[in-house]
């Protein structure tokens, strides 16, 4: 286990930019004070708030580039743009040149999954990378993966998603042997996609000894924390995260407006204030901020473009244990399954 | 506009069977008392219960038949032993024979599909029926579909998917011109599946005067009512559906387990008990019960199997309204875009 991890910060992302991110910073820097901190952008807005700090000051780097990637970049504008050059594409490279452990950005996803597949390539067995999230649930909290890197998945590719997000959890969740679900519609064994079901086959059968396979999952499921890990590929994976957060957000907004209707109800407020603070708390989306990029030779720690310093600490704070856990030398062991190359020799016989 | 519904109800579907059924049927006669209801099930548990609702009793006929479709039979399983038969497939048929406009099951919804299309047999022009579901939003309601009848949907298949549900929006939601939106993953015209980048050309070039295209909408943007009717396929859709009523739960869950913690807490729900009441009721998801098939000869309601009294009115009241304002001849009419026909002689060139 390193003492101190190396993190290499894309400064201007975000819709905030360097405000939040040395903010944040700051706060990740008192929880873990032997860390040292990267950060790339321009110095002119940088330099300064670094400097108002002088604890992070003393534990920082910067490298000034006046590039930016912007959020409505397109992939391949932002790569045309920012290759080589810009305040994320030097993040990632930090971590390809091994000066850092891990990036983090807040960042436009798509253009920072685009850098990081370029620059640090995918692990050896893995095609396409993938976005792990924690999700909040009744029990707890899961991982849940992919959540947008790619649209569709094989049935190996489901597997070596399955194999990633239990060696994420191992970690993060603290499990030994976290539970797996597959994303489907319906429970039986006949109903969903052929792949999810090859998928569901193959773990089933194959000798995984660091997961437990548990079955189909549906979308109510997974907030009730069935699985530790939830499998799925992007677009539906994607499409799962933007509805709980919405759909969190609308009862939110319920309970505001009918907590501000009647004075009864705003008395009872003050009396209940305190149950609400621990509620806002167990729905705040920054406790579970920090997709993790899955699948790339190196660590790329995504936070939430609006989140503020307290949701990029944790995002960084996400980054720091996967380093600290070896999460790539755990996933590499773990993706070495046997039957999967003898499946693709046989001419992918399976799916 | 019928003067009277004649609605064929599957009495033995569902958790409960003929209770909730009969209770829900009396419910929904209150409202609407030139109704007719038209039970199929075993008499031995229907008729007493019917019997002692005599207002009821009067607008009622009762069709024996001791089989039944079980919850947790496959659609195969269910057409080889409710064929003919079950209350569920006579339910569908008196709507086939035109004893009935419109059957309403809280049974189990593969078989409840299967058995629809076999006997009602699909629309011109449409290939797979389609689920859409009431989905409560931040500004009302809208209309969301396909919510799980089949998996996979090409761009001709998306666009059919968006007149539907803009018919159904038109009755349900009285718009004279609802706003349709894709959903997809990103917002940017890049992003997202070919079928559903396809659609989206298609909805906006195409002159659809009984819809409004807004463009692609992402899983948050369910919750804000950012479209009054969402279009996605079955998978993605399913899923949507049920992650957010998970998350509705979920967040219950913690509000109930946050008032319950301390005095304070306790004293503070009882000043606000209207409110949440009032939120309770935001919340019900008996209010958005009844999913509609769409795209059959006929049209066909599917009520929650774990619903009660009230919440199978509502599905029943979702039928009433259909058949009212003539959904089946409102979609018929919109289906008939001429593009349609000229993009698939072209042999597919748009998909």
């Amino acid at each position: 286990m390193p003492e101190k991890v190396r993190i290499a910060l894309d400064a201007m992302g975000g819709d905030h930019g360097p405000a939040v991110v040395v903010a944040g910073a700051e706060l990740a820097l008192a929880r873990h004070p032997q860390n040292e901190f990267l950060f790339f952008g321009n110095t002119a807005q940088v330099a300064p708030l670094v400097a108002a700090r002088p604890v992070l000051q003393s534990a920082s780097q910067l490298v000034h580039t006046d590039i930016a990637v912007r959020m409505e970049d397109k992939p391949s504008q932002a790569l045309r743009r920012g290759r080589w050059k810009s305040s994320m594409w030097l993040a990632i490279e930090a971590v390809k040149k091994r000066q850092a452990d891990v990036a983090v950005s807040a960042g436009n996803t798509g253009a920072l999954m685009a850098m990081s597949k370029f620059e640090l390539k995918t692990l050896a067995g893995i095609e396409r990378p993938a976005i792990a999230a924690l999700w909040p649930t009744l029990r707890g909290e899961s991982v849940v993966l992919d959540v947008g890197a790619s649209i569709g998945a094989d049935a190996e590719h489901l597997v070596d998603l399955a194999v990633m997000g239990a060696a994420m959890a191992r970690i993060l969740l603290g499990l030994p042997r976290p539970t797996v679900g597959l994303l489907n519609i319906g429970v039986e064994e006949v109903k969903g996609l052929e792949q999810v079901r090859d998928a569901a086959r193959i773990l089933r059968e194959e000798p995984l000894p660091d997961l437990d396979y548990v079955g189909f999952v549906e979308g109510d499921d997974i907030g009730r924390g069935k699985a530790d890990v939830v499998v799925t590929e992007g677009f539906a994976g994607n499409i799962a995260l933007k509805t709980a957060e919405g759909t969190a957000r609308q009862v939110a907004e319920y309970l505001r407006d009918a907590l501000s209707r009647s004075l009864g109800a705003r008395i009872g407020y003050l009396f209940a204030r305190s149950a609400f603070a621990q509620l806002r708390e167990r729905m705040d989306p920054r406790r579970a901020n920090g997709g993790v990029f899955l699948g790339l030779n190196g660590i790329v720690i995504k936070s939430h473009g609006s989140t503020d310093a307290e949701g990029y600490a944790a995002a960084i704070e996400v980054g720091d244990g996967m380093v600290r856990e070896q999460l790539l030398t755990k996933i590499t062991a773990a993706l070495a399954r046997p039957g999967k190359e003898s499946r693709r020799l046989l001419g992918g016989a399976v799916s």
